[in-house]
């Protein structure tokens, strides 16, 4: 590319930093597209762009498969039920120290890396997110539900400058910690925040009506469109519990949810910086 | 360009905005590159995109040729001795409508266009520039020097989110109003915002070896350098109180100072936003 | 007047500044009353002072004699219809350099001449004024009405410790530029401040029952009344916009209107701070 | 006087108001001068007037008669060696109820009568005068020098927008109290607040070569001139120890120092707002 | 005692510490229980404990016994009607004397001994409190009742940092003053400042069922049942005032009101810091 | 203990409130001292009293045993040179798990059980303390020396009203992690924040002559004193660098370093809220 077309690039970008600077934008990065160093990289390299030109960017990670290797490693297996990991409160403990120490901890320093100021937090911190035990059919051990999100810590931290990245484990009344979902807790925290947007980064192209054909991706979905996808079996399998997060996101004022794949380099920019996204935008 | 290559170039921008973010820049927007519309949009986009980004923007303009156009319209001869025009009380008051009401005015509306928040000023407006009349050999008028720059409106208007587009225009102790050459209005400027770049948009390449030939630009000059460039005889001419304000600016304290081509498309983020400029960067 | 008189009148004058302290007043200065040197800077000396002791004045001008005179300048006759200046493109450009570029910085620099601070702003600045094409019988070319007023950049140079002086240019939503009804541009920026007070600077003592008697001046006027004076003809030819603004603002919460005679030397001062008024107050 | 009069006055008194708008102006307030109630309300209308246009007046006050007659009535007979009053605990008491009490807030009351917002202080409030008994020739009980004064709650009640009046009762460090010399404590605060101006409201028309006759007042005193006035026998009695404090004063950095004519109607005015004082002016 | 238990006992301020602090307590010190000096230093030292741990501290003093003490000095007799001092001018005088001028500074002073700032009031400073002449059967002269109450200027001390101590004087509107029951004026301060808890320091243990017996104490109150007990003459006496004032603060917004001995060493300390309090509280 | 007790205790405790509320004191505490939770409980208790009453409380952790714990758990022998543990790249991982997942935020999550608001952070957030390789003479791997501390991020919690706490995890300028020494990790962080007082909490009951008699303790040491107590051999095996640290830390302006006993029940306040501490100050 020469240069003139790198000028011609960023002068055209400005309409896109005017719809979102002073925006609040919740993202969730999931555990299975964190894997690819370079893909990270591409992914925080964006996020402190975005943060850089004014917009409040809030990062809400997993780590399933971390957590899966390094209960591996102590020779504990790794049991789900309905896709939800039974959590005893051994593998509490690993969650706990895995997710708020390791996976937490290295993307703040990648953010760094990249020149941006970060802080990582968890629904410990400032008493951020308080849960309960959930109940399922089976016990589930220290999976919990979250009663409420108090944003203060986040408000401070994006007051202060920060790119607060949040873990997704929770107290409980008693000070007892529960393991939560991620796609959950960032649904809950934008709503807390008033965001303007939440973004699911994943590792599926978005919505299609042919899981296996990404030809068949749906670029946008309104809200009203979404029972009659469920009875047409468009939505289902892990993707319900996104597109349900999704959902709610919307009922409570966030303004557009979006579905993107975590896999594609610079998806965030795709997504937010150019005409045509490349995921599955709810609104 | 495909999507891609769009979301690459923004991502590499990373560096460059940290760069310059929260930093003040003085552009100098001379009369003659004003004059096609489609060039001075790309101009003002460039801007306001800047601005946007959180790089405090501040436009000093001339306007020689439209004051010269109009003085024709008043059947008024435009008179020059040295490159300066003679002054008269009568050319004064075109001078001042023609710089404050009409290019002033019409910048700060294109910005608006654009999205931006802008507001018009000049010398007189908050007390900002005094000036006293100028010696010459022969007696030029109402032609001004600068006697001091008081910042505090110019600050102010950054303080509130606006580009302040000023014209060179001054008032002397007594409320007599001075015509001021504009280079040195923006070195004059920049030194008291304590800016940390100036960039004069002129409609040459830069310096140039041969002034016939743009393959001799000269990319960077240090500041020790220019002397021997004079004896030299590379700077001459209309160049010479270009750079003189330029190696003012450097001694007071301005980071660099640029002399680029205002007639190419995106000039500004050609300059900055990219490893080579386009023009001549003094430092 | 004898050095114990002036204290008494200072003394005396407490209760009217502790009236107006801290309360905003826009000021209507139309041209035909800024003719006489003397009588201006009387004004100027009267604005800076009011500001002084803490209120905050906002002076909206005119200058159509100034225009007339530099269109005859360039050989061009003024077209009145109804008391409306037709406007095609090259007058607006007139109007644009005589209003902002001259009558009111000259303005801003006078108020500086009495120590003062002061900005000289127009309708697109801070995209304060916006307007539309007007439509009347004929087409009288660039002459707008307001759409809206936003007064953000008033306030911002209110709170920086400015008095701002605005020219009755608007801007269209497409950057079109127009030329619109001082009177009404300045009843409708009093409104947009919740101004307390709106004075119209005119040329004639006020209100009168005969419009050739200054005896038969009518000193206050209740809203209510004006129909009624309508109907027997007491208000009539150019009074008519002028008490229309007046009644559009009360009714939109200024306390009160006044119609004062400028040629009066320190009329606004006689006005505000004496018990008895010079002109014609509408409350 | 006619209207006109009255505007004039007021124009003119703009140089004052900018010359002592946002200074800080402590006055010192004798007893001796408090008697004539009309007067009293003279000197509290003009200092509402000059706080109102955004001069700082601190005030201090004494109240020697109002004390001997609250002695008188307790069949207590004041006691005077040099000029200071004998005090014993029993009259520290009086001192401190009669200042404090009765003088004082009978000031505030005054103030808030011409719509002036006041609070009344003493050297304890907020620990602002910690003073030690000093010592004489003759033990004089609790009479005290001042060690140091502390501004803070001085400086509060101006931010807060307050007029404080304040009695020169002091604190030792073991919590004893002290009756300390009104003109000492004006100058020590006036000092302490980088006031710009000290005024002695006394109950004679200033400095005079000849104390019995008015015509030979001396309008102005500079610092070098004083020990020369001392060997000339000018300076004598009662004005020994208000020179000192004025000399004092102007040593630490107040612009001027004032003795002036409380008797007369508006004197503070008539001081400050007119080209020719009326007191005695040292600087 | 020793270390040890000294240690338990801090650390089991903690939830009491964590209930008060921020919030604004109001706190009624009657004339009563001011005489017996180390007490009083109890009661001062506790009160500047308390500001220390973040709690704003009000206090509203008496001084009964030191007017009547003064004005047996004077020859004046005390003269009571169903409570309350008949109140001629001079009378007045010394009121305003002794509370405003010495019992008020004197416990600035003690705050102050104590390592606190502190600022003496009264219902003249700051326009605080407007009364008029209250009607009686009998003519009690300048006997006020409140009409309204102005807190800004307690707000303002409060936000200094500073502890505000109150004495009851209040201004009528035409700037007369009325000595006011210092009981309801500590309720009508605590409703204006929107208090948490209205303490009254007094020389009895509380409501007791046999005001004899100590024994027959009663500890807690609600609102409801105020009715019952004044039918069942459990409520009698001095304590109605006391007893009405808390009843209306709590109607008021008031969480708790206490009425507690003032003889008990460090009485406020064991009321608010211990699971049982001393004394009554009604809420 | 009677309430009359406990009253007397709070009462007294206002000096030590009032020497420092509003200063800054940084605890280190050891992992040694964190295994018994009722004694964990009284340390977080009184963090969140001495909080409560205005002191900037900063708690760096250790964890050493835990760490030891858990890599046993993967078959992982603890290797230490000198006290230091060798640090491979899977150790720093488990490091970095246990102290900024683990112990950080069970220590957070605790403290918020009190009431307390606290943010769980460790060198990487907010860029805070930059590492290097340390050299031994035998490679440790990951061990860490700090090369500067950037208070920033920690003095936001402060000013946000949190309880910082810290575990001893630095980053080096590549982004790569370090295990740095928590006692270093203490002071450094002590004297960038320029705090008044540095606290070791450990399990020894201070500096004695003779270690394995308490009643050798000393309870003060002059910083001059130290050189000697070395050739005395008072000082020597793990005391070394705790007694460097502090050391150094009053070296660089901190008031006093004290190390004292964790194992006493409320071993803070018994230092800091009593005549005599319990453990060795050194200043």
């Amino acid at each position: 590319m020469n240069y003139d077309d790198v000028a011609v690039v960023l002068a055209e970008s400005l309409p896109y930093i005017q719809k979102y600077r002073g925006k609040t934008i919740v993202i969730k990065y999931g555990g299975s597209v964190m894997k690819d160093e370079r893909l990270k990289r591409y992914v925080i390299n964006d996020l402190v762009l975005m943060k850089c030109i004014g917009i409040n960017i809030v990062l809400v990670h997993g780590g399933g498969p971390f957590i899966s290797s390094h209960l591996k490693k102590l020779n504990k297996k790794s049991i789900f039920v309905d896709g939800l990991r039974y959590t005893d409160d051994e593998t509490m403990d690993v969650v706990q120290m895995v997710l708020c120490g390791k996976v937490n901890k290295d993307l703040v320093n990648l953010i760094e890396d990249y020149g941006g100021k970060s802080i990582g937090l968890c629904g410990i911190d400032g008493n951020m997110i308080e849960a309960r035990k959930a109940s399922f059919k089976v016990d589930l051990g220290n999976v919990g539900e979250i009663v409420r999100v108090n944003p203060e810590v986040i408000n401070d931290s994006i007051d202060d400058g920060y790119i607060p990245v949040i873990s997704s484990v929770a107290r409980g009344i008693k000070g007892e910690l529960y393991n939560i979902n991620a796609d959950t807790c960032t649904f809950r925290i934008a709503v807390s925040l008033k965001a303007q947007n939440l973004i699911l980064l994943t590792d599926v192209p978005g919505i299609m009506t042919d899981t296996q054909d990404s030809s068949t991706l749906i670029s946008e979905i309104k809200l009203e469109d979404i029972p009659k996808m469920y009875r047409d079996n468009i939505i289902k399998g892990g993707m319900i519990p996104k597109i349900n997060s999704c959902a709610e996101a919307i009922k409570s004022g966030v303004k557009s949810a979006h579905i993107i794949d975590g896999r594609v380099p610079h998806c965030l920019l795709l997504e937010l910086f150019s005409k045509k996204g490349i995921g599955t935008m709810i609104y």
